[in-house]
């Protein structure tokens, strides 16, 4: 399967607008929507989803912890019962409106903090992935891709849930397969090196850390953002080169 | 039909009780679960469900203006694209996770300010209808028995939707058919003339007015309170009366 | 005394940025800043606060209803003491925070919905000024400049508050001294209409209405907008021509 | 000086009734009195201090993580810049509503996992630590007695602030000076071995450990609770065992 996009979308909220998604939908294959909690509204969410319909993107839920003025990235010690329910609710908020608008909900991004804590604390990561498991229908996971790959697939199997792994296009990762952090030098790449990352990805599995080791990815989808021109540009390019 | 007794639920908000749903869910036979707007959160939501469920109570969404302090009592002047997104967000949430409580949501009741705005403002009442019409699947909506029944009626079969029809066991009506204010002498019944007035309406149809007049009222399902004792006894006494 | 420029300003909100407060700073006089109802939040308030003081600007509370999702445009039915306590929270957080910043808080301009109900609605004029009044120490209270200025002037001597009217340098006047309605042609003037007004309030304290009357206006500043480029011009084009 | 008792008090939010305040007051020396962050809202402010002053109790302000739902008990990641700023918005909007009902907010005591933050994480104590040191007048910050007693009253002192410490009566301690946790057997005391700790920290400023080890506990101010019956009645005791 070709490598597709997804972006977030359809982060403004009231008053306020954030990200250009007009200029993005015709380049992405898949959307993670915000459900209200990090961001969006009931009028920004029925927007967001008539303009993935015109462009035929993929609908995925976008949930956050519960933080409209942190938007949702700043980690808060929710139980277990509450990352449940908080992921229940919002994914049937989107799941609704998204089939009001013609379209089917086909999976779940979770955003931000809670997607970092999805990836470094098991807990977490079980409450997500038994919230999952417990809705009314199957909806894909999407989570990064790491060398952890076979352990996350086996969580996932053990529910039978289906996942799909993400990259960063533009992100620099370190010997140990995570993201350089944003603070060290070369965290982000340049276009060049963005480009050169997709196209490795894309013909290899693999990626080059910061090291100069090689490391295989098993990659489904890349992660883009749209929330300014040159991540437009950026986005465009990646499209050249990916094709479809 | 036999009336059916309906009853606002799931009000507590976080650490905050509200309503005693417990005592309640044995007596009726469709629980008003709010969504979030007015008060609830998703925890609580999953654990009325839950409640609902261990007592085969039928479903029912209860949307409202975003306005947690003042609970939805709160006339807000919103748009009608800002209503109809509001109803879809909230009873997509109950939808979803009524579905992944194994329930299946029956219908829908706006509360507080949202309900007497229906009553009382023609771009109110049409902005819910549309937002009921536009959902992905069909839901009774619920709203009050009033003179202007043939009217409502026409309203919404042009739209394609049903209706249920409530009145208010505790509540005096004037001569117009629309509940006493509750700052007249009267407005609430005490026990003795409340069962009278369900007894009228259940062998006759009718209510008698604060005038004395006998008035016709086509009503589907009874509303009643379970915020405090008093409450809760008189829904098992009604219950009592009507059977069921 | 001569005319001031007044402008709404602090009205960014977590991750999402409104108006372009660098570039109007240097030119206002009055700043009216968010308090956290309607926009802003506490690190947003700081920020603004400091780039305040660095213009010597004054600052005033902007209130609104609590009203996040709506901006505070959407009115709602508060009850007398709802309105006189979110006035004193959110005058009390700017107050204490202007002087945590070295500034000191000099007046209250209401936001939104607030500030049209409290020119409609006398009830609600009624809980603001009894608000102020009660405020542990005198505030003075900006409102909309009308023909009703004796009446309003009245009302506020009455409880010992002091008053500053405004006169908005863009819009349009119907022959009642009311702002002529967005809907209306002509509502809105053009750069050139504009300073003429301004020009005309300067040096006559008149206003032409839209039927081409003369009227009266007891004006103490100048109401201006600061959330788009052309906004920021008019203010600068306003500045030059009444000096200061 | 002798033993303060302080409660939590104005837990409140608009419809839902939390704590039994009016039943606590006249126990109690101290109110540490909710912002809106974790819980009360404008109006409840306005009510709890109308009743703190009718009891002559001293007022504090006690600022939480923006965190309704979650009561302010659940830990959120939050910069610095972001604690300075929460601290100074609820402690002004706690001051400004004291001064307008007569009465001088006199210190600060935060709420909840901000507290167990400050007495868990250096960073967090020192943004709450130099919030109140920036804030415009001197406030007294009102922390957990511990063993590094020294110690933050060093880190106070560099800043020029005031301390108060505050002993659990009810609560057992481990033997390096904490808190027991909930989870422990015997962490909570019956009411005899409540009054004996209380007791004891009058007449020897000590307190006996889990362990059996005697601890110098340097005490202010004892917290009480009055959210249920039983905690009203130990206040009542606690109140007739110290005098005052």
């Amino acid at each position: 399967m070709a490598l597709r996009l997804n972006c977030d979308l359809g982060e403004s909220f009231g008053s306020w607008t954030m990200g250009m998604d007009a200029a993005v939908m015709p380049y992405i294959d898949q959307a993670n929507i915000a459900c209200g909690f990090h961001a969006s509204d009931p009028v920004v969410m029925r927007n967001t989803l008539q303009m993935a319909k015109q462009h035929n993107v993929t609908i995925g839920a976008h949930p956050a912890y519960q933080d409209l003025v942190g938007f949702g990235r700043r980690s808060m010690n929710c139980s277990f019962d509450e990352i449940v329910a908080l992921m229940h609710y919002q994914i049937a908020a989107m799941d609704g409106m998204a089939a009001t608008a013609g379209l089917k909900l086909e999976y779940v991004k979770p955003h931000g903090a809670l997607y970092n804590d999805m990836m470094a604390k098991p807990d977490v990561r079980n409450a997500i992935l038994v919230a999952m498991s417990e809705y009314h229908r199957p909806l894909t996971l999407m989570l990064q891709a790491t060398p952890d790959y076979n352990e996350h697939k086996a969580e996932a199997d053990r529910l039978g849930l289906s996942l799909w792994f993400e990259a960063f296009a533009d992100r620099c990762y370190d010997d140990d397969g995570k993201l350089l952090a944003r603070s060290k030098e070369g965290a982000v790449h340049n276009k060049e090196k963005m480009l050169a990352q997709v196209k490795q990805l894309c013909d290899e599995g693999t990626i080059t850390t910061v090291g100069g080791n090689t490391l295989s990815l098993q990659v489904d989808t890349l992660c883009v953002h749209g929330d300014n021109e040159a991540g437009v540009l950026a986005i465009q390019d990646i499209r050249e080169l990916i094709g479809g």
